[in-house]
């Protein structure tokens, strides 16, 4: 396999962008990317996005965005594997030039769900789910995490208002970052006073529904010596799946398809756990970011907890997290999160990061859970 | 870049499966596919499919196919290109092995469109047009197409009863084909007498709304040396695109996605239109097949219909095409038919057509267009 590179990141910022159409938005994100790589128009576009056919009545997006985008004549796709779509789109973006069948392409996570009642996409998320054994019978996203999450605190005995420390921490980081959708402080207080939407979740263990689009350049070893003096390297690439439906897993805290996938990334990029810089982790929600510390392998199971309480998940911490604020306070928008994740870690490498920049940063990983942790992508990307 | 091999293929009749659900049709034509192959479990599946989550309330396609067929936490996405997802699956999973990242995989074409009524999927089917500036207006998929036909044949004077033959020859070839959904005869008569739908595009101009699924197994070069003694060879592999809607375009019946797809394809195979010795082509309108036959270079533009009707596109024509029945007779699941083409020219390479087997057959070509030729895909394959 060819080496590749990212060379150019752009995003939007994340929120409720009822004024500027799909096309729009996905359109200035692939465009930005390029002009940070000083590029001309890519050979290929893999749009990341789940939602575009139930929310917005699009299809056929590759084209529709290759279009607006003025990359004429281009090979694009879309494609979906649900929350993890973002980290889909620039999984497909790596194969087509670690092939050889393209030398630039742009990876683009997109989505739009905030036009019509909350209700609507609540339901549409549930697609993600299985449609017939679990969405048909009426549970949401937020209620098959509260199963999760119940089953967590009786199983290691940890106290609910613990998981605050998660919150706190992707709000403080996303104070300093412009394209983050809640750039407020939450406190503990603030957690403990929380609305309960499906017990034991309340509002703040909950990221928000939102708009935006993220994209990234990537290219080959010798575009990227042309291109930029400092590129950034994909060291491991990997996607890994589970069983669609809850019901039908042995252990459900174990998280089997992250542990997969993380192992095939460390394997690849020649890493482990204690390698790793910072961690943009999925946390959509808090008992999600608890699972993926454990799964991953950073910490033991049952231990998420205390390490996060431990300080080790702050920007100064032994393990820096949801450095721009993560899913929970930069917003997500559910197929672009894990382009905005890929964006987020150039930035730290790159030491572009602003007030929350990690120091030494070399090696980060960026982590986009689909589904209830049923289709995994990761990366580890390297200077 | 790696050489590409298929070694497997499946498929379930095309029909109206309303007692089966998507992941049993997915996962039929993956498992056949995967015993015609010899192999065991494949270390990715890509699902092409368009309307999942619009008329199944179901994304997330790659981790539920792999589940429901036992494919255990491999690799898996769904690609979306409109009506040419399924060739995009197939191009994803090449350029997949092409990586290196993968040795033996899978690409799935599936679609269930017949369980609820039909005006749902027609507005689905929209999706795959501009939403916003074409679909928005109530334009349909067929109304489109009609556009097309209307100015063919006022800009060449040919007469609409000629397109006909396109009608008779994949009836003629689908009478043969277990899996084909439309397996009587058309006469000409039939086709004067076609109920208007959109004029001109009369009831047997168009393909069905249908359900169905196939597959593809592809694999190394090594690995298709242990697992065939006749596997078939992918020689040339391309996606383009060209503006999604049809007002921005300079000349629509020049179609130069179509054009651009093949002459790429065409590079990479080191073929040209003489040497191929049968067309799968997009035969969703009538009006398509003629247009697919000119913007590929078989013949001069205005040209299809007189290459037609002097017998070409038979099974002992100069090119043989729609060679199992077409997506016109066979039946056009519109996340599939790319699939189905690949299946059906493997079938002829390796001499399994039955009756319509096409003699010294060794090079095919099979195209997948999306949208309002927005979106193509081209494979070439060869023995």
């Amino acid at each position: 396999m060819r080496e590749v590179y990212i060379v150019g990141i752009g995003q939007t910022p994340v929120g409720e962008h009822w004024d500027r159409p799909l096309r729009e938005l996905g359109s200035e994100a692939a465009c930005a990317a390029i002009a940070d790589a000083k590029a001309e128009c890519p050979q290929a576009l893999f749009v990341g996005n789940m939602l575009s056919g139930s929310l917005c009545s699009q299809e056929n997006l590759g084209t529709l965005i290759a279009d607006f985008a003025g990359f004429k004549g281009i090979e694009a796709v879309k494609i979906e594997a649900a929350c993890a779509s973002g980290g889909a789109a620039v999984r497909a973006a790596y194969l087509a030039v670690a092939s050889g069948a393209h030398d630039l392409v742009v990876a683009l996570g997109v989505e739009k769900m905030t036009d019509l009642p909350i209700d609507i996409a609540t339901t549409a998320l549930a697609s993600a789910a299985d449609a017939d054994y679990e969405a048909a019978h009426g549970i949401t996203f937020t209620a098959l995490n509260a199963l999760m999450m119940r089953l967590y605190i009786e199983r290691y005995g940890v106290r609910k208002d613990d998981f605050a420390t998660f919150i706190v921490n992707a709000h403080n980081h996303a104070k300093s970052n412009p394209n983050a959708m809640f750039r407020q402080s939450v406190t503990l207080e603030d957690y403990a006073s929380s609305p309960m939407v499906a017990e034991p979740i309340c509002i703040l263990d909950s990221s928000p529904v939102a708009d935006g689009a993220a994209a990234v350049v990537l290219c080959s070893a010798e575009r990227a010596r042309s291109l930029s003096d400092r590129p950034i390297r994909i060291l491991g690439s990997s996607l890994a799946t589970d069983t669609i439906g809850l019901g039908t897993r042995r252990e459900p805290l174990s998280c089997e398809a992250i542990r997969r996938s993380a192992q095939l990334a460390f394997k690849q990029a020649r890493v482990g756990p204690k390698d790793i810089d910072l961690l943009e982790m999925h946390d959509a929600f808090s008992i999600v970011s608890a699972l993926s510390l454990e799964a991953n392998g950073f910490v033991e199971a049952g231990h998420a907890l205390p390490f996060a309480l431990e300080g080790n998940i702050g920007i100064e911490g032994s393990l820096p997290c949801s450095t721009l604020g993560g899913l929970k306070a930069r917003g997500h928008p559910v197929g672009a999160s894990g382009a905005y994740q890929i964006v987020e870690a150039v930035q730290q490498l790159r030491g572009q990061a602003g007030k929350t920049q990690v120091k030494d940063c070399r090696v980060a990983m960026a982590q986009s859970v689909g589904g209830l942790a049923s289709v995994i992508v990761t990366h580890i990307l390297g200077n």
